[in-house]
């Protein structure tokens, strides 16, 4: 089965993220916005166990911490993907380091940029049209996520929730 | 903020339902299929802190309970939609019961049918002709419920997952 960990941000910055999505990202239906701090692995039940409290020590290892959402960017030339782009920091970074570790098989493939999806799939010109659009309204919006999830995937590629983990910090 | 409280059957079963409501349910986008356990209410930022702590609570109360579902019925004539009925029992009914407590605003507003909703928003004569042919494929499936959750609603109609509960009965 396919697992992953994400933070959902709050309705105020998903429903302006769904407000593209609806028309510019098919995978729309499949999950709610968010921001993927785990990319899609594979695991069995028996491991999922171990996983899930692993999540559980890490999330009571790291605070709640602050994002801020400060312009649309793109993946392009990589792939023709819009998104919100989080600035790093500390925290953010900490908590992603976590859940690479060797317990889950090491350092992530691609260097990590925290972002919400909010276009994907797009042709060449579409993406130089829409980045060109987005780009200008741009975004600057700030929260603080104080959870994270572990979903799994069904077989039409959608998500469900497995498992929330609130950071709480207690065990720095 | 429309929140609402469900349990996530497992994959599995998720699948079977979902293989019915890609082509039956028009709310197959919003949400994974699931049991409501409560109904969608209104609850803002501050309630509900008051919300997650009164299921917490709720949660530690109750053990893991079976569901079994038995066949495929319909809400026909009140609605045209078809579902996997789950057999009641003390477990689920005294769960429903709790959440539906003097603090939650008290008894829900129609009986307690706990079901995996398949088909929905159909007209007479197609509920009709899906239904036959449903109810002879029929469903017979048991799994064990340790969880549940908390969503809220996007403006879109979508619900993200804001808290997960499990079922421990450790305060029984």
């Amino acid at each position: 089965m396919k697992y992953g960990v994400v933070a959902f941000p709050s309705k105020k910055l998903q429903d302006l993220a769904n407000s593209y999505r609806m028309r510019y990202d098919p995978h729309y239906e499949q999950i709610t916005p968010h921001m993927t701090l785990k990319d899609a692995f594979e695991a069995d039940d028996a491991e999922i166990k171990d996983i899930s409290e692993e999540l559980s020590k890490i999330a009571k290892r790291h605070k709640p911490f602050k994002i801020h959402a400060t312009r649309v960017s793109s993946f392009a030339p990589l792939t023709n993907t819009l998104y919100f782009r989080i600035e790093d920091n500390s925290q953010i970074t900490a908590l992603h380091e976590d859940l690479h570790s060797d317990f889950f098989g090491g350092p992530a493939r691609f260097s990590f940029v925290p972002h919400i999806t909010i276009a994907q799939k797009m042709s060449d010109s579409e993406h130089a049209d829409i980045f060109g659009q987005l780009k200008m309204v741009g975004v600057n919006h700030e929260e603080v996520i104080d959870r994270i999830h572990l979903l799994y995937q069904l077989e039409d590629g959608s998500w469900t929730v497995y498992d929330t983990f609130r950071l709480t910090g207690d065990e720095e």
